[in-house]
Protein backbone atom coordinates (compact mmCIF):
# COMPACT_ATOMS: atom_id res chain seq x y z
CA UNK A 1 0.00 0.00 0.00
CA UNK A 2 2.98 2.66 -0.44
CA UNK A 3 2.47 3.48 -3.42
CA UNK A 4 -1.15 4.38 -2.75
CA UNK A 5 -1.97 8.15 -2.29
CA UNK A 6 -5.76 7.78 -2.90
CA UNK A 7 -7.79 4.88 -3.02
CA UNK A 8 -11.58 4.72 -3.80
CA UNK A 9 -13.79 2.37 -2.71
CA UNK A 10 -17.64 1.75 -3.99
CA UNK A 11 -19.66 1.01 -2.17
CA UNK A 12 -19.61 1.81 1.87
CA UNK A 13 -21.52 -1.20 3.39
CA UNK A 14 -20.43 -3.37 6.01
CA UNK A 15 -17.32 -4.38 3.49
CA UNK A 16 -16.53 -1.17 2.33
CA UNK A 17 -16.60 0.79 5.59
CA UNK A 18 -14.73 -1.92 7.25
CA UNK A 19 -11.98 -1.64 4.76
CA UNK A 20 -11.74 2.10 5.46
CA UNK A 21 -11.14 1.67 9.62
CA UNK A 22 -9.18 -1.26 8.94
CA UNK A 23 -6.63 0.49 6.94
CA UNK A 24 -6.80 3.75 8.99
CA UNK A 25 -6.22 1.21 12.42
CA UNK A 26 -3.00 0.38 10.52
CA UNK A 27 -1.81 3.42 10.05
CA UNK A 28 -2.96 4.02 6.62
CA UNK A 29 -3.39 8.31 6.44
CA UNK A 30 -3.96 9.15 2.62
CA UNK A 31 -7.33 10.00 1.12
CA UNK A 32 -10.03 7.22 0.95
CA UNK A 33 -13.16 8.44 -1.35
CA UNK A 34 -15.99 6.71 -0.42
CA UNK A 35 -18.59 6.36 -3.03
CA UNK A 36 -22.23 5.79 -2.50
CA UNK A 37 -25.70 5.55 -4.23
CA UNK A 38 -27.66 7.47 -1.71
CA UNK A 39 -27.30 10.04 0.70
CA UNK A 40 -28.36 8.17 3.74
CA UNK A 41 -25.75 5.64 3.58
CA UNK A 42 -23.47 7.97 2.82
CA UNK A 43 -24.24 9.99 6.16
CA UNK A 44 -23.99 6.37 7.92
CA UNK A 45 -20.48 5.66 6.64
CA UNK A 46 -19.30 9.58 7.41
CA UNK A 47 -19.99 8.88 11.36
CA UNK A 48 -17.50 6.57 11.25
CA UNK A 49 -15.13 8.86 10.68
CA UNK A 50 -12.50 6.74 8.63
CA UNK A 51 -13.65 8.15 5.09
CA UNK A 52 -11.63 11.22 3.94
CA UNK A 53 -14.76 11.93 1.44
CA UNK A 54 -17.99 10.83 0.22
CA UNK A 55 -20.11 11.12 -2.44
CA UNK A 56 -22.36 9.94 -4.98
CA UNK A 57 -21.66 7.59 -8.01
CA UNK A 58 -22.46 10.60 -10.18
CA UNK A 59 -19.53 12.31 -8.62
CA UNK A 60 -16.86 9.70 -8.56
CA UNK A 61 -15.54 9.47 -12.15
CA UNK A 62 -14.03 12.73 -11.70
CA UNK A 63 -11.84 11.83 -8.98
CA UNK A 64 -10.24 8.83 -10.31
CA UNK A 65 -7.50 10.75 -11.99
CA UNK A 66 -5.33 10.52 -8.99
CA UNK A 67 -6.34 7.29 -7.79
CA UNK A 68 -4.39 4.28 -7.47
CA UNK A 69 -6.30 1.69 -5.97
CA UNK A 70 -10.45 1.03 -6.80
CA UNK A 71 -12.03 -1.63 -4.80
CA UNK A 72 -15.80 -2.60 -5.50
CA UNK A 73 -17.18 -3.27 -2.44
CA UNK A 74 -21.54 -2.79 -3.80
CA UNK A 75 -23.59 -5.63 -3.91
CA UNK A 76 -22.73 -8.60 -6.80
CA UNK A 77 -25.32 -6.89 -9.24
CA UNK A 78 -23.71 -3.77 -9.47
CA UNK A 79 -20.18 -4.79 -10.61
CA UNK A 80 -21.00 -5.15 -14.29
CA UNK A 81 -22.35 -2.13 -14.50
CA UNK A 82 -19.78 -0.22 -12.47
CA UNK A 83 -16.68 -2.09 -14.43
CA UNK A 84 -18.48 -0.24 -17.68
CA UNK A 85 -18.31 2.82 -16.44
CA UNK A 86 -15.06 2.59 -14.82
CA UNK A 87 -13.54 1.60 -18.46
CA UNK A 88 -13.24 5.23 -19.67
CA UNK A 89 -11.38 6.15 -16.09
CA UNK A 90 -9.02 3.91 -16.33
CA UNK A 91 -5.28 5.14 -16.60
CA UNK A 92 -2.01 2.91 -16.20
CA UNK A 93 -1.83 3.76 -12.07
CA UNK A 94 -4.96 2.78 -11.29
CA UNK A 95 -5.78 -0.79 -9.90
CA UNK A 96 -8.87 -2.29 -9.65
CA UNK A 97 -10.06 -5.32 -7.14
CA UNK A 98 -13.55 -6.40 -6.07
CA UNK A 99 -14.93 -8.03 -2.62
CA UNK A 100 -17.19 -10.16 -4.57
CA UNK A 101 -18.37 -13.96 -3.43
CA UNK A 102 -18.22 -15.43 -6.36
CA UNK A 103 -14.96 -14.60 -9.03
CA UNK A 104 -15.67 -16.14 -12.83
CA UNK A 105 -18.33 -13.78 -13.72
CA UNK A 106 -16.82 -10.64 -12.27
CA UNK A 107 -13.40 -12.09 -13.80
CA UNK A 108 -14.92 -12.38 -16.86
CA UNK A 109 -16.83 -8.90 -17.24
CA UNK A 110 -13.44 -7.43 -15.81
CA UNK A 111 -11.59 -8.54 -19.27
CA UNK A 112 -14.75 -7.94 -21.45
CA UNK A 113 -14.86 -4.31 -20.52
CA UNK A 114 -12.17 -2.29 -18.78
CA UNK A 115 -10.13 -1.19 -21.67
CA UNK A 116 -6.83 -2.54 -19.70
CA UNK A 117 -7.84 -5.60 -17.98
CA UNK A 118 -4.42 -6.27 -17.22
CA UNK A 119 -4.99 -3.53 -14.12
CA UNK A 120 -7.80 -5.90 -12.50
CA UNK A 121 -7.56 -8.66 -10.00
CA UNK A 122 -10.62 -10.46 -8.67
CA UNK A 123 -10.30 -10.80 -4.92
CA UNK A 124 -12.67 -12.83 -2.23
CA UNK A 125 -12.18 -11.67 1.71
CA UNK A 126 -14.18 -14.55 3.10
CA UNK A 127 -15.58 -12.57 6.22
CA UNK A 128 -19.00 -10.65 6.72
CA UNK A 129 -21.35 -13.06 8.04
CA UNK A 130 -25.06 -12.09 7.91
CA UNK A 131 -25.31 -8.42 9.25
CA UNK A 132 -24.98 -5.50 6.97
CA UNK A 133 -24.47 -1.78 6.49
CA UNK A 134 -21.86 0.35 7.99
CA UNK A 135 -23.14 0.51 11.85
CA UNK A 136 -21.59 -2.86 11.77
CA UNK A 137 -18.14 -1.87 10.01
CA UNK A 138 -15.10 -3.06 12.33
CA UNK A 139 -11.44 -2.71 11.71
CA UNK A 140 -11.39 -6.21 12.91
CA UNK A 141 -13.52 -7.80 10.07
CA UNK A 142 -11.18 -9.07 7.89
CA UNK A 143 -8.17 -9.80 10.62
CA UNK A 144 -7.15 -13.82 10.36
CA UNK A 145 -10.11 -14.30 7.79
CA UNK A 146 -8.94 -16.09 4.58
CA UNK A 147 -8.81 -14.16 1.30
CA UNK A 148 -8.49 -15.73 -2.21
CA UNK A 149 -6.98 -13.38 -4.64
CA UNK A 150 -8.20 -14.33 -8.47
CA UNK A 151 -5.67 -12.99 -11.01
CA UNK A 152 -6.81 -13.35 -14.26
CA UNK A 153 -4.93 -13.97 -17.27
CA UNK A 154 -4.06 -10.89 -18.13
CA UNK A 155 -3.12 -9.64 -14.45
CA UNK A 156 0.16 -8.35 -14.48
CA UNK A 157 2.24 -9.16 -11.36
CA UNK A 158 2.16 -5.38 -10.05
CA UNK A 159 -1.60 -5.31 -10.10
CA UNK A 160 -1.42 -8.50 -8.02
CA UNK A 161 1.14 -7.22 -5.57
CA UNK A 162 -1.11 -4.40 -5.02
CA UNK A 163 -4.42 -6.05 -4.51
CA UNK A 164 -2.37 -8.98 -1.98
CA UNK A 165 -0.33 -5.86 0.23
CA UNK A 166 -4.79 -4.04 0.75
CA UNK A 167 -6.02 -7.57 2.59
CA UNK A 168 -2.62 -8.56 4.15
CA UNK A 169 -2.59 -4.65 5.81
CA UNK A 170 -6.18 -5.51 6.75
CA UNK A 171 -4.81 -8.65 8.41
CA UNK A 172 -6.00 -11.40 6.02
CA UNK A 173 -4.73 -14.83 5.38
CA UNK A 174 -3.73 -15.12 1.46
CA UNK A 175 -4.33 -17.89 -0.91
CA UNK A 176 -4.23 -17.70 -5.01
CA UNK A 177 -6.98 -19.40 -7.33
CA UNK A 178 -7.63 -19.25 -10.74
CA UNK A 179 -11.81 -17.95 -11.11
CA UNK A 180 -13.10 -21.06 -11.86
CA UNK A 181 -11.43 -22.95 -8.89
CA UNK A 182 -12.42 -20.18 -6.32
CA UNK A 183 -15.93 -20.31 -7.89
CA UNK A 184 -15.98 -24.45 -7.25
CA UNK A 185 -14.87 -24.64 -3.95
CA UNK A 186 -16.98 -21.58 -2.51
CA UNK A 187 -19.90 -23.94 -3.63
CA UNK A 188 -18.93 -26.94 -2.18
CA UNK A 189 -17.92 -24.81 1.11
CA UNK A 190 -20.22 -21.52 1.43
CA UNK A 191 -22.81 -21.62 -1.05
CA UNK A 192 -23.70 -25.32 -1.14
CA UNK A 193 -24.11 -25.32 2.86
CA UNK A 194 -26.16 -22.02 2.29
CA UNK A 195 -28.59 -23.65 -0.24
CA UNK A 196 -28.92 -26.96 2.58
CA UNK A 197 -29.43 -24.61 5.27
CA UNK A 198 -32.23 -22.72 3.69
CA UNK A 199 -33.83 -26.22 2.58
CA UNK A 200 -33.61 -27.91 6.40
CA UNK A 201 -35.52 -24.79 7.24
CA UNK A 202 -38.20 -25.04 4.44
CA UNK A 203 -38.29 -28.70 5.53
CA UNK A 204 -38.92 -28.04 9.04
CA UNK A 205 -41.88 -25.33 8.56
CA UNK A 206 -43.56 -28.09 6.21
CA UNK A 207 -43.53 -30.48 9.35
CA UNK A 208 -44.45 -27.53 11.60
CA UNK A 209 -41.21 -28.94 13.70
CA UNK A 210 -39.39 -25.52 14.46
CA UNK A 211 -41.26 -25.42 17.81
CA UNK A 212 -38.91 -28.80 19.06
CA UNK A 213 -35.89 -27.55 17.11
CA UNK A 214 -33.07 -26.89 19.70
CA UNK A 215 -29.24 -25.33 19.66
CA UNK A 216 -27.97 -27.55 17.11
CA UNK A 217 -30.36 -26.53 14.38
CA UNK A 218 -29.84 -23.13 14.85
CA UNK A 219 -26.08 -23.44 14.67
CA UNK A 220 -26.86 -25.45 11.05
CA UNK A 221 -29.42 -23.10 10.05
CA UNK A 222 -27.52 -19.71 11.04
CA UNK A 223 -26.66 -18.83 7.42
CA UNK A 224 -30.32 -18.94 5.89
CA UNK A 225 -30.43 -15.28 8.05
CA UNK A 226 -28.46 -14.04 5.61
CA UNK A 227 -29.57 -11.14 3.31
CA UNK A 228 -32.11 -13.52 0.21
CA UNK A 229 -31.08 -10.50 -2.39
CA UNK A 230 -27.35 -10.81 -1.60
CA UNK A 231 -27.39 -14.55 -1.62
CA UNK A 232 -29.81 -14.96 -4.88
CA UNK A 233 -26.76 -12.82 -6.83
CA UNK A 234 -24.03 -15.00 -5.50
CA UNK A 235 -26.42 -18.13 -6.92
CA UNK A 236 -26.87 -16.76 -10.50
CA UNK A 237 -23.30 -15.98 -11.04
CA UNK A 238 -21.95 -19.68 -9.85
CA UNK A 239 -24.87 -21.55 -10.87
CA UNK A 240 -23.11 -24.23 -12.60
CA UNK A 241 -20.69 -24.76 -9.60
CA UNK A 242 -23.34 -24.78 -7.46
CA UNK A 243 -25.48 -27.42 -9.43
CA UNK A 244 -22.56 -29.54 -9.35
CA UNK A 245 -21.92 -29.24 -5.97
CA UNK A 246 -25.83 -29.90 -5.03
CA UNK A 247 -25.58 -33.37 -7.61
CA UNK A 248 -22.21 -34.41 -5.36
CA UNK A 249 -24.64 -33.88 -1.84
CA UNK A 250 -27.35 -35.79 -3.43
CA UNK A 251 -25.13 -38.93 -4.02
CA UNK A 252 -23.75 -38.72 -0.52
CA UNK A 253 -27.08 -38.71 0.67
CA UNK A 254 -28.12 -41.28 -1.18
CA UNK A 255 -25.17 -43.22 0.21
CA UNK A 256 -25.81 -42.52 3.61
CA UNK A 257 -29.29 -43.57 2.79
CA UNK A 258 -28.27 -46.90 1.80
CA UNK A 259 -26.04 -47.55 4.63
CA UNK A 260 -28.98 -47.08 6.88
CA UNK A 261 -31.32 -49.48 4.31
CA UNK A 262 -29.01 -52.06 4.73
CA UNK A 263 -28.68 -51.39 9.13
CA UNK A 264 -25.16 -51.26 8.44
CA UNK A 265 -23.60 -49.91 11.47
CA UNK A 266 -20.23 -49.74 11.26
CA UNK A 267 -20.43 -47.65 7.53
CA UNK A 268 -22.48 -45.31 9.21
CA UNK A 269 -19.77 -45.04 12.38
CA UNK A 270 -16.69 -45.08 9.80
CA UNK A 271 -18.79 -42.04 8.12
CA UNK A 272 -19.37 -40.00 11.48
CA UNK A 273 -15.81 -41.04 12.95
CA UNK A 274 -14.25 -39.53 10.12
CA UNK A 275 -16.13 -36.53 9.57
CA UNK A 276 -15.77 -35.28 12.95
CA UNK A 277 -11.87 -36.14 13.31
CA UNK A 278 -11.43 -33.87 9.70
CA UNK A 279 -13.39 -30.99 11.36
CA UNK A 280 -11.94 -31.67 14.92
CA UNK A 281 -8.86 -30.88 13.29
CA UNK A 282 -9.86 -28.03 10.95
CA UNK A 283 -11.56 -26.23 13.79
CA UNK A 284 -8.56 -26.92 16.15
CA UNK A 285 -6.36 -24.54 13.39
CA UNK A 286 -4.97 -27.94 11.88
CA UNK B 1 -41.41 -34.10 42.61
CA UNK B 2 -43.04 -33.67 45.83
CA UNK B 3 -43.99 -37.65 46.07
CA UNK B 4 -40.16 -38.46 45.39
CA UNK B 5 -37.99 -39.68 48.58
CA UNK B 6 -35.30 -41.65 46.82
CA UNK B 7 -34.42 -41.25 42.81
CA UNK B 8 -31.70 -43.49 40.82
CA UNK B 9 -30.02 -42.02 37.55
CA UNK B 10 -28.35 -44.12 35.51
CA UNK B 11 -25.74 -43.18 33.94
CA UNK B 12 -23.59 -40.01 35.71
CA UNK B 13 -22.17 -38.46 32.28
CA UNK B 14 -22.91 -34.95 31.02
CA UNK B 15 -26.95 -35.83 31.08
CA UNK B 16 -27.13 -37.68 34.41
CA UNK B 17 -24.86 -35.23 36.46
CA UNK B 18 -26.64 -32.12 35.22
CA UNK B 19 -30.21 -33.34 36.15
CA UNK B 20 -28.66 -34.21 39.41
CA UNK B 21 -27.00 -30.90 39.87
CA UNK B 22 -30.43 -29.28 38.53
CA UNK B 23 -32.00 -30.73 41.14
CA UNK B 24 -30.12 -29.98 43.40
CA UNK B 25 -30.20 -26.29 42.37
CA UNK B 26 -33.78 -26.34 42.79
CA UNK B 27 -34.01 -27.41 46.22
CA UNK B 28 -34.84 -31.30 45.97
CA UNK B 29 -32.40 -32.91 48.82
CA UNK B 30 -34.60 -36.37 49.14
CA UNK B 31 -31.46 -39.25 47.94
CA UNK B 32 -30.20 -38.89 44.48
CA UNK B 33 -28.74 -42.59 43.55
CA UNK B 34 -26.46 -42.44 40.50
CA UNK B 35 -25.39 -45.22 38.79
CA UNK B 36 -22.34 -46.03 36.45
CA UNK B 37 -20.33 -48.35 34.64
CA UNK B 38 -16.78 -47.70 35.78
CA UNK B 39 -15.69 -46.48 39.06
CA UNK B 40 -13.48 -43.50 36.97
CA UNK B 41 -17.02 -42.28 36.25
CA UNK B 42 -18.85 -42.42 39.68
CA UNK B 43 -15.27 -40.65 40.67
CA UNK B 44 -15.32 -37.58 38.69
CA UNK B 45 -19.07 -37.85 39.30
CA UNK B 46 -18.77 -37.60 42.87
CA UNK B 47 -16.72 -34.28 43.00
CA UNK B 48 -20.05 -32.46 41.77
CA UNK B 49 -21.40 -33.08 45.32
CA UNK B 50 -25.18 -33.46 43.91
CA UNK B 51 -25.31 -37.18 44.53
CA UNK B 52 -26.27 -38.32 48.05
CA UNK B 53 -24.44 -42.17 46.42
CA UNK B 54 -23.28 -43.61 43.71
CA UNK B 55 -23.16 -47.16 42.78
CA UNK B 56 -21.83 -49.25 40.07
CA UNK B 57 -24.41 -51.24 38.32
CA UNK B 58 -24.39 -54.54 40.01
CA UNK B 59 -25.14 -52.99 43.44
CA UNK B 60 -27.76 -50.82 42.04
CA UNK B 61 -30.83 -53.50 41.95
CA UNK B 62 -30.88 -54.03 45.59
CA UNK B 63 -31.57 -50.24 46.40
CA UNK B 64 -34.65 -49.73 43.96
CA UNK B 65 -37.06 -51.04 46.56
CA UNK B 66 -37.78 -47.88 48.27
CA UNK B 67 -36.95 -45.80 44.85
CA UNK B 68 -39.70 -43.48 42.88
CA UNK B 69 -38.15 -42.46 40.11
CA UNK B 70 -35.77 -44.20 38.11
CA UNK B 71 -34.26 -42.04 35.31
CA UNK B 72 -31.77 -43.87 32.23
CA UNK B 73 -29.56 -41.45 31.27
CA UNK B 74 -26.39 -43.91 29.48
CA UNK B 75 -25.85 -43.75 26.05
CA UNK B 76 -29.54 -45.34 23.63
CA UNK B 77 -27.39 -48.66 23.25
CA UNK B 78 -27.94 -49.65 27.11
CA UNK B 79 -31.72 -48.92 27.18
CA UNK B 80 -32.33 -52.31 26.05
CA UNK B 81 -30.23 -54.59 28.54
CA UNK B 82 -31.37 -52.20 31.29
CA UNK B 83 -34.92 -52.39 30.94
CA UNK B 84 -34.76 -55.74 31.00
CA UNK B 85 -32.90 -56.22 34.60
CA UNK B 86 -35.39 -53.53 35.91
CA UNK B 87 -38.09 -55.66 34.54
CA UNK B 88 -37.19 -58.01 37.56
CA UNK B 89 -37.01 -54.58 40.23
CA UNK B 90 -40.14 -52.51 38.77
CA UNK B 91 -42.93 -52.18 41.69
CA UNK B 92 -46.19 -49.96 41.82
CA UNK B 93 -45.02 -47.11 43.26
CA UNK B 94 -41.90 -46.51 41.10
CA UNK B 95 -42.17 -44.28 37.21
CA UNK B 96 -38.92 -45.24 34.98
CA UNK B 97 -38.53 -42.66 32.03
CA UNK B 98 -35.27 -41.62 29.67
CA UNK B 99 -33.24 -39.51 28.07
CA UNK B 100 -33.02 -41.24 24.69
CA UNK B 101 -32.59 -38.88 21.55
CA UNK B 102 -35.53 -41.56 19.81
CA UNK B 103 -37.89 -42.81 21.45
CA UNK B 104 -40.02 -45.39 19.34
CA UNK B 105 -37.56 -48.04 20.00
CA UNK B 106 -37.24 -47.27 23.75
CA UNK B 107 -41.16 -46.72 24.31
CA UNK B 108 -41.07 -50.04 22.37
CA UNK B 109 -38.32 -51.99 24.26
CA UNK B 110 -40.47 -51.02 27.32
CA UNK B 111 -43.54 -52.26 26.51
CA UNK B 112 -42.22 -55.25 25.86
CA UNK B 113 -39.58 -56.11 28.69
CA UNK B 114 -40.93 -54.32 31.43
CA UNK B 115 -43.46 -56.04 33.99
CA UNK B 116 -45.65 -52.63 34.91
CA UNK B 117 -44.81 -51.03 30.88
CA UNK B 118 -47.64 -48.81 32.60
CA UNK B 119 -44.85 -47.09 34.28
CA UNK B 120 -42.59 -46.28 31.84
CA UNK B 121 -42.81 -42.56 30.15
CA UNK B 122 -40.47 -41.54 27.36
CA UNK B 123 -38.37 -38.41 27.60
CA UNK B 124 -36.10 -36.04 25.41
CA UNK B 125 -34.86 -33.36 26.61
CA UNK B 126 -33.02 -31.72 23.92
CA UNK B 127 -30.32 -29.98 26.10
CA UNK B 128 -26.42 -31.09 25.51
CA UNK B 129 -24.33 -30.43 22.20
CA UNK B 130 -21.04 -31.76 21.68
CA UNK B 131 -19.09 -32.48 25.25
CA UNK B 132 -19.74 -35.19 27.30
CA UNK B 133 -18.90 -36.51 30.44
CA UNK B 134 -19.93 -34.85 34.58
CA UNK B 135 -16.93 -32.37 34.25
CA UNK B 136 -19.15 -30.47 31.70
CA UNK B 137 -22.22 -30.80 33.65
CA UNK B 138 -24.26 -27.66 34.61
CA UNK B 139 -27.29 -27.32 37.08
CA UNK B 140 -28.87 -24.89 34.00
CA UNK B 141 -28.26 -27.25 30.77
CA UNK B 142 -31.87 -27.70 30.77
CA UNK B 143 -33.01 -24.43 31.50
CA UNK B 144 -35.25 -22.87 28.88
CA UNK B 145 -34.47 -25.89 26.28
CA UNK B 146 -37.33 -28.20 24.83
CA UNK B 147 -38.23 -31.30 26.71
CA UNK B 148 -40.76 -33.68 24.48
CA UNK B 149 -42.95 -36.87 26.83
CA UNK B 150 -43.45 -39.50 24.94
CA UNK B 151 -46.33 -41.56 26.74
CA UNK B 152 -47.08 -44.87 25.47
CA UNK B 153 -50.68 -45.84 25.34
CA UNK B 154 -50.14 -47.78 28.29
CA UNK B 155 -48.37 -44.70 30.35
CA UNK B 156 -50.47 -44.18 33.55
CA UNK B 157 -51.25 -40.15 34.20
CA UNK B 158 -49.38 -40.32 37.17
CA UNK B 159 -46.42 -41.90 35.74
CA UNK B 160 -46.82 -38.66 32.74
CA UNK B 161 -47.19 -36.66 35.71
CA UNK B 162 -44.37 -37.37 37.43
CA UNK B 163 -41.77 -37.31 34.26
CA UNK B 164 -43.18 -34.08 33.64
CA UNK B 165 -42.49 -32.39 37.04
CA UNK B 166 -39.11 -33.53 36.84
CA UNK B 167 -38.11 -32.06 33.75
CA UNK B 168 -40.26 -28.44 34.67
CA UNK B 169 -38.43 -28.49 38.14
CA UNK B 170 -35.22 -27.84 35.53
CA UNK B 171 -36.59 -25.55 33.73
CA UNK B 172 -37.72 -27.20 30.86
CA UNK B 173 -40.77 -26.27 27.81
CA UNK B 174 -42.50 -29.38 27.64
CA UNK B 175 -44.43 -30.75 25.23
CA UNK B 176 -46.25 -34.26 24.01
CA UNK B 177 -45.83 -36.38 21.35
CA UNK B 178 -46.31 -39.70 20.11
CA UNK B 179 -43.16 -41.59 19.50
CA UNK B 180 -43.64 -42.05 16.24
CA UNK B 181 -44.63 -38.16 15.98
CA UNK B 182 -41.44 -37.23 17.95
CA UNK B 183 -39.05 -39.77 15.81
CA UNK B 184 -39.96 -38.13 12.79
CA UNK B 185 -39.78 -34.33 13.77
CA UNK B 186 -36.56 -34.87 15.42
CA UNK B 187 -36.00 -36.69 12.32
CA UNK B 188 -35.92 -33.48 10.46
CA UNK B 189 -34.76 -31.28 13.10
CA UNK B 190 -31.91 -33.04 14.68
CA UNK B 191 -30.78 -36.34 12.37
CA UNK B 192 -30.61 -35.24 9.17
CA UNK B 193 -29.10 -31.74 9.89
CA UNK B 194 -26.39 -33.83 11.90
CA UNK B 195 -26.29 -36.30 8.86
CA UNK B 196 -26.11 -32.74 6.69
CA UNK B 197 -23.25 -31.43 8.06
CA UNK B 198 -21.35 -34.82 8.64
CA UNK B 199 -21.78 -35.17 4.63
CA UNK B 200 -20.80 -31.52 4.03
CA UNK B 201 -17.48 -31.74 5.94
CA UNK B 202 -17.13 -35.16 3.63
CA UNK B 203 -17.44 -33.26 0.55
CA UNK B 204 -15.24 -30.19 1.50
CA UNK B 205 -12.26 -32.64 2.68
CA UNK B 206 -12.50 -34.97 -0.63
CA UNK B 207 -12.23 -31.27 -2.58
CA UNK B 208 -9.34 -30.30 -0.47
CA UNK B 209 -11.01 -26.96 0.44
CA UNK B 210 -11.13 -26.71 4.06
CA UNK B 211 -8.36 -24.78 4.33
CA UNK B 212 -10.59 -21.91 3.04
CA UNK B 213 -13.54 -22.46 4.98
CA UNK B 214 -14.66 -19.43 6.81
CA UNK B 215 -17.24 -19.15 10.27
CA UNK B 216 -20.40 -19.82 8.14
CA UNK B 217 -18.88 -23.44 7.42
CA UNK B 218 -18.03 -23.52 11.17
CA UNK B 219 -21.32 -23.01 11.86
CA UNK B 220 -23.49 -25.02 9.70
CA UNK B 221 -21.03 -27.76 10.50
CA UNK B 222 -20.12 -27.93 14.19
CA UNK B 223 -23.00 -30.99 14.93
CA UNK B 224 -20.63 -32.87 13.10
CA UNK B 225 -17.79 -32.55 15.83
CA UNK B 226 -20.77 -34.64 18.11
CA UNK B 227 -19.89 -38.08 19.19
CA UNK B 228 -19.52 -40.86 16.49
CA UNK B 229 -20.58 -43.54 18.48
CA UNK B 230 -24.02 -41.33 19.84
CA UNK B 231 -24.69 -40.43 16.89
CA UNK B 232 -24.53 -43.92 15.28
CA UNK B 233 -26.99 -44.87 17.92
CA UNK B 234 -29.28 -42.40 17.15
CA UNK B 235 -29.21 -43.10 13.58
CA UNK B 236 -29.73 -46.76 14.23
CA UNK B 237 -32.62 -46.39 16.21
CA UNK B 238 -34.14 -43.44 13.87
CA UNK B 239 -33.52 -45.29 10.80
CA UNK B 240 -37.65 -45.16 8.94
CA UNK B 241 -37.63 -41.98 9.93
CA UNK B 242 -33.95 -40.97 8.57
CA UNK B 243 -34.73 -42.12 5.48
CA UNK B 244 -37.94 -40.63 4.86
CA UNK B 245 -36.31 -37.17 5.80
CA UNK B 246 -32.98 -37.74 3.28
CA UNK B 247 -35.61 -38.56 0.93
CA UNK B 248 -37.94 -35.11 1.62
CA UNK B 249 -34.26 -33.23 1.38
CA UNK B 250 -33.13 -35.07 -1.69
CA UNK B 251 -36.17 -33.43 -3.66
CA UNK B 252 -35.65 -30.36 -2.11
CA UNK B 253 -32.24 -29.94 -3.45
CA UNK B 254 -33.29 -31.69 -6.58
CA UNK B 255 -35.87 -28.90 -7.09
CA UNK B 256 -33.28 -26.37 -6.10
CA UNK B 257 -31.23 -27.18 -8.74
CA UNK B 258 -33.73 -26.84 -11.36
CA UNK B 259 -34.42 -23.65 -10.27
CA UNK B 260 -30.48 -22.77 -10.94
CA UNK B 261 -30.59 -24.47 -13.91
CA UNK B 262 -33.64 -22.54 -15.12
CA UNK B 263 -32.05 -19.50 -14.39
CA UNK B 264 -35.06 -18.31 -12.21
CA UNK B 265 -33.70 -15.38 -10.25
CA UNK B 266 -37.17 -14.84 -8.70
CA UNK B 267 -38.06 -18.83 -7.59
CA UNK B 268 -34.73 -18.42 -6.04
CA UNK B 269 -35.32 -15.33 -4.10
CA UNK B 270 -38.75 -16.50 -3.40
CA UNK B 271 -36.92 -19.43 -1.40
CA UNK B 272 -34.24 -17.62 0.34
CA UNK B 273 -36.52 -14.94 1.14
CA UNK B 274 -39.17 -17.51 2.72
CA UNK B 275 -36.62 -19.52 4.94
CA UNK B 276 -35.03 -16.23 6.02
CA UNK B 277 -38.70 -15.11 7.31
CA UNK B 278 -39.18 -18.12 8.83
CA UNK B 279 -35.45 -18.50 10.56
CA UNK B 280 -35.52 -15.56 11.44
CA UNK B 281 -38.84 -15.22 13.41
CA UNK B 282 -38.51 -18.96 14.94
CA UNK B 283 -34.76 -17.60 16.62
CA UNK B 284 -36.24 -14.26 17.87
CA UNK B 285 -38.72 -16.09 19.96
CA UNK B 286 -41.64 -16.44 17.23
Amino acid sequence: METVQHMTIFGTGLLGASIALGLRKAGFSHAITGVGRREVTLDAARQLGCFSDLVLQDDAWDRLADCQLVVLATPLRWFEPLLEKLAAHQHEAMVITDVGSTKRKVCEDAQRLLRMPERFVGSHPMAGGEQHGPAHASAELFRHAPCIITRTDASTASAVALTESLWSTLGMRLSQMTPAEHDQRVATISHLPHAVAVLLVELAVREQSLSVASSGFRDTTRIASGDAQVWTDIFMTNREACMEATDALIAELRDFRDRLDRGDEHAVHDLLHRAKSARDHWAHGG
